[in-house]
């Protein structure tokens, strides 16, 4: 920071992005002892440095509070003991896992005689854009060490100081192991050019995570000269086919909704098949009621959840069907038919994650293959849709794009396959 | 054509765009028989429809030999029936192949008790722009139906006639199966602003796979709103190493180059090892020096090829290791170790495809993993990186970028994989 010429933001990212791409050759060829070191290494160091980290987080949470930020926002940015336990126990558990690096699959001996695999490497440079939370900074090191690639993290400005005490770690972590400080660099300037150049320096970044509200990355994806693995939102589905338990509709869609409200994979629409409405609404409109969910109806599911007492319900508007609530507030629809429930899923969801309860095989088959999202479910709530719960020991981000990494993006995400051929000096006719 | 209100093409587009995406939906859903049936019924009627397709492909030669085209661009043009007999036999053997989509892979049961698991779906709607050949409108075509995906399929405007009369016969195959005649589309303008559209309509198109000059390719990468497969060119080595098998690596050397000078997988640069040097390069020298082969060489290489009788032997300047002549010429070049090959190769190369030949194992492995290309081969003809020899059965392209699909792309490259989880109404803790 003291040192950084702002400006010239551009010749800084310059040396950022080129640092990066070196860096990147050595993490490619780095070994999977190394790369286990380091993140053994910084879990340690994150677990002797609590006071340091808390006085840098100190900074930023006063700066916020005389910034007048608001409760919610000062919660993400607090750092604290049990934030730093979890990112340093995240770091063992990822030097636990397989390395996926240098795995070469798929090995077809061809009539030529060649032998033809692949072999999956590091994309090689990220750059990670994020707002407050601090950890972040952290699972995307240390997710950056295990897949061998190098990152260039540029986290919000209200947390640059528990960021930057943050990154420390890592670089000491590094070199512990022998491997180059600059595999992980943070920003270390809050100049918005920085992000600018950030996202348009194909030759130094070959992918861009954000992770944020919908505006930057909206922002991003417009402006970005090189490949974004990026979330918009997530308008997720339960739908409640003609043949199904009930019971275990009631628990499932219950909890799909109300266990969480703001996570992108908590159900915001509800599609009941038209044989259950008038078996399954009543029921869930009581647990919605009791809940204080608000309901936001088709006219014939308004005709039925209008007599459930206590119930919130009003007329939805076109809007509804298409909104991401984040809060006790759900769009319902009577269907007439699979078809048309995939129809609506496919033409108002965002292609996030999308779940229906039936007992029908043949139903269950055809919505796994013709609703168009990242996670397909059956008979499963939709909040399960998650790196951790998907057995992928971290998550980067989450995926709405079909390109490369679809939903929860792990460590495989963040490689590429390349093309072995083994010969015996064959040539070609 | 006739009808087409030129003044109009973004409403045109719009249509095309619009028809895509619905016709995508049907793909996807689709089943392997009546996926197969359209290309067995594609590959009947172009080898029913001779005359008509060598009608329509004359209207295209003639015009083009009166717009005075030459030779080469005239025998790109041609379809005749060796060209047409090929396309349809790759319609059959791709009706032969296993059919990718649905496929699902890697299910684990979570300690929830949901079951996770990935399956194999079409990107959904592909664009492909072209030059000349007409022959890429089948091949397009029918990986476009074989994995479920609707295409919109932008020729060159020499090729519009043969292409009009190819495409008829690709949508009485999709109806004649049952499929939608949309899920192939062919733009029927040859309004250059067509392709700006093209590139620029995320709403209904998943990805552009451009083929053709290195012009047109950088400039529609420049240009699109959506994914790009790429390929810009293929300035492939050929390394041999300080121990190696001579004999073998002259052949695998000599067929790299001279067995076809035009392909983008022919090696453009040959690095020597110092301690092979006086040994190989007067006998490779010879081979090409026989075959009018001109070699640009750095000053040791040029020391020991100059004594080369009959050989062109000329200085190499900076700008010849990056040079993809597709001509016979060849840059050569003495190295000292094998990190300054693999250096050189990462930096001067375009990470298409690049062989090592070697008899020292530890020397492969690392060549294998530290070169950052598409392919990378040990003992091998760098002519080797194609579709058909790896055994994808037909190629779409071949990607040098490392996003999504990386070297030759065939089928799989058309898909992505989403996750599905099934469950007996698991839900989240």
């Amino acid at each position: 920071m003291d040192t950084l010429d702002t400006q010239d933001i551009a010749a800084y990212m310059n040396r950022v992005g080129a640092a990066a791409r070196s860096a990147a050759t050595a993490m490619a060829a780095a070994s999977t002892a190394a790369k286990n070191r380091t993140l053994l290494a910084l879990a340690r160091l994150l677990r002797e440095n609590g006071p340091a980290l808390d006085a840098a987080n100190a900074r930023d949470l006063d700066a916020a509070s005389a910034a007048g930020l608001a409760g919610p926002m000062l919660d993400r940015l607090k750092l604290g003991p049990k934030v730093v336990a979890t990112v340093a126990e995240g770091c063992e558990q990822l030097a636990a896992m397989p390395d996926p690096i240098g795995e070469i699959t798929q090995v077809k001996r061809r009539p030529t005689g060649i032998s033809v695999g692949q072999m999956r490497v590091p994309l090689g440079v990220f750059g990670m854009i994020y707002e407050s939370r601090p950890n972040v900074t952290i699972e995307a090191a240390s997710l950056a060490i295990k897949s061998g690639n190098a990152c260039i993290l540029r986290g919000g400005s209200e947390a640059i100081h528990s960021n930057l005490a943050l990154w420390k770690l890592v670089q000491v972590a590094l070199v512990e192991a022998g491997l180059p400080a600059t595999a992980v660099q943070l920003v270390e300037t809050t100049d918005r050019a920085a992000v600018g150049r950030l996202i348009a320096m194909p030759e130094f970044v070959d992918v861009i995570i954000p992770r944020g509200g919908k505006g930057l990355i909206e922002r991003i994806s417009a402006e970005a000269r090189v490949p974004v693995i990026k979330h918009l939102d997530g308008n997720c589905h339960t739908y409640v086919d003609a043949q199904v338990d009930i019971a275990q509709a009631l628990v499932v869609t219950d909890n799909a909704k109300t266990q969480k409200y703001s996570p992108c994979n908590a159900t915001e629409s509800l599609l009941v098949h038209a044989d259950q409405a008038a078996a399954f609404l009543p029921r869930i409109g009581a647990i919605f009621a009791a809940k204080g969910v608000e309901m936001r109806a088709c006219p014939r599911a308004q005709a039925i959840l209008s007599d459930v007492s206590g119930a919130t319900v009003v007329a939805a508007v076109e809007s509804d069907w298409a909104e991401e609530y984040l809060a006790p507030v759900i769009s319902v629809k009577v269907v007439d038919s699979l078809d048309e429930a995939i129809a609506h899923i496919n033409r108002y969801g965002s292609h996030h994650t999308d779940a229906i309860l039936t007992t029908n095989h043949p139903h269950a088959m055809r919505f796994l293959r013709e609703v168009d999202s990242a996670s397909v479910m059956v008979n499963a709530s939709t909040r399960f849709a998650d790196g951790f719960e998907y057995g992928l020991g971290a998550e980067i981000g989450i995926s709405t794009d079909k390109f490369h990494a679809r939903g929860p993006v792990g460590l495989e995400g963040l490689t590429s396959m390349k093309w072995v051929v083994l010969g015996q000096g064959e040539i070609r006719q």
